[in-house]
């Protein structure tokens, strides 16, 4: 396993650099576009993980994501991964919420037969893992294009009123479950050739979907959402939500000993952890008079004003430049 | 109006030809492979135009369908135009179940500003007509390619039992709405250039998604679905999943006034008309006892066996070599 491997400067920039703060506004601006007209309360303002439909008694969860070759999975990577990804990111959206999953519809643009076959296979041993059916979807021919997947997750809200990212109030704790950084880890060593590198790298590739967590959770959390963009940006976003600022200390953001040892513990390794994605764990704030049921990290807490700050070991430090990932 | 233009062959080989069949086989072989564990009955077989999920006393209706620069739209095709198609898409699969439809989900590739303005301009308008709420989505990157855009559209059954494609009866009446062919020369009109062309390019650039007739027909019909691929495939794909023959008569396919001063009313136009899709329209079986309650064509009658099979004023004929548009 590499040790003090930096991440190679064009793969930081492409993932965090000015390119993608161009393309993110663009995207901001559309997104802001269809919020002047996504105005059911059904969509939380598209400021949510998922949209919440009450139907009689019951909350339906709805949430659809999509891949592209290229920005979100690689030419060569396996499809078996690319599928059990594609289904992984759709349930941690409904994890957020303490959905049961329902089922899935998906969006597939056709490629080579081969891929296409591995693709299915894969999709096939993920849906049994989560035990989750396929309902539907479409398949579209593909003209030489990268290809562009979409799927589209149902779930039932296991717990009413089902959480939101804009419940946290103030003096609550702010806790993460699992570890942060393993799928940048992973993706560095994929990205520089170590196809076999184990966890980290199945970090990367095979995310789990906190399900579980999801539906343990959402009875005792006033507000939660995934880390699918960046800690920092994700915990900016539930403070915004909220309404309220959120105060994070880095020296106890959870990393695993597998992701110290390849990168060591300098607080350069905790900001680039707190500020990449992929990692899907749960985020979420409780009163601190709640017992959390299950192992989680307190990393900061609710505050009054607005915004993100942080510290390291109760020290304030500066915000970084770009708080997440932000091609999704 | 030109009248008499026939279809260039290039355009029609490129729908209909070789090419087409190579695709439509790839697509088959993945669909079946999905349809390996597709085995939830709510997925019914991924033989029909949505899933149906019981909640309760309630089903919901639920279908995804995509729609790609170059196979479904033109590159300069108006971004208000391929807004309104990929909803009315959806939508049809939603009436073609007797469905209310609730919201839906978009999954977006960003391109130029311009464009994605004027398409989320062109979705608020098409999602105000049809009184249907943006519940949320997806917007990712664009690196150039061909834009992949796909549409998850959710609905609340209106009558039990859902509509299917196989519940089709020996003796049955074949109704179907509306016209065919309008779509199909509208596009041939598009292709050569006739922009404004009024009623023809809008049936193939604005289809109409028949929400209130599926309403209707729903407490009716022995089975039912959207005709978007062709009547003729589609028909086939209704006596397949019903387990019976269906035999139309092309004498009685409902053609506008504007279709027939365009095409002429030769049997090869009503050919025409019966293998394009695009049109949209609800083909429906009823019981010849069953009053229809609102305007439709009696094309044909539901026989034993298996298949379709055609004729011309009572004169059998020839199944043309592809039945239909099958891109989809």
């Amino acid at each position: 396993m590499p040790r003090l491997l930096v991440i190679p400067k064009q793969v930081w920039d492409d993932h965090m650099g000015e390119g993608s703060r161009d393309f993110m506004t663009t995207e901001s601006s559309f997104i802001n576009l269809l919020r002047g007209f996504a105005t059911d309360p059904a969509a939380r303002g598209l400021l949510d993980d998922a949209a919440v439909i009450d139907i009689g008694d019951a909350a339906l969860i709805i949430t659809h994501d999509m891949m592209t070759e290229g920005v979100h999975f690689r030419s060569n990577a396996n499809p078996a991964d690319v599928a059990w990804k594609l289904l992984a990111t759709n349930l941690s959206d409904l994890a957020a919420k303490g959905a049961a999953p329902i089922g899935v519809l998906l969006g597939f643009m056709l490629g080579d037969d081969a891929w296409d076959r591995a693709f299915a296979a894969g999709l096939e041993k993920a849906l049994a893992h989560y035990n989750v059916a396929l309902l539907g979807g479409d398949t579209v021919a593909n003209r030489g294009d990268k290809r562009a997947l979409g799927l589209t997750a149902l779930g039932m809200a296991t717990h009413r009123p089902v959480p939101s990212r804009s419940g946290a109030q103030i003096d609550d704790i702010l806790y993460v479950t699992g570890t942060l950084g393993d799928a940048l880890a992973g993706f560095e060593l994929i990205d520089a050739g170590f196809d076999e590198v184990g966890s980290l790298a199945n970090a990367f590739n095979r995310p789990v979907a906190r399900v579980a967590d999801g539906h343990a959770l959402a009875p005792i959390v006033t507000a939660m959402m995934d880390v699918s963009d960046g800690l920092l940006l994700d915990a900016e976003r539930l403070a915004s939500a909220s309404g309220v600022g959120i105060e994070i200390d880095l020296a106890y953001v959870p990393l695993s000993p597998l992701y110290i040892n390849y990168r060591t513990d300098r607080l350069e390794s905790r900001m680039q952890a707190a500020s990449w994605g992929d990692d899907y764990q749960l985020l979420f704030t409780a009163s601190p008079e709640t017992a959390v049921p299950l192992a989680a990290t307190a990393i900061g807490h609710v505050v009054s004003g607005g915004g993100l700050t942080l510290k390291h070991d109760g020290n304030p430090i500066k915000l970084p430049p770009t708080l997440g990932y932000q091609h999704h």
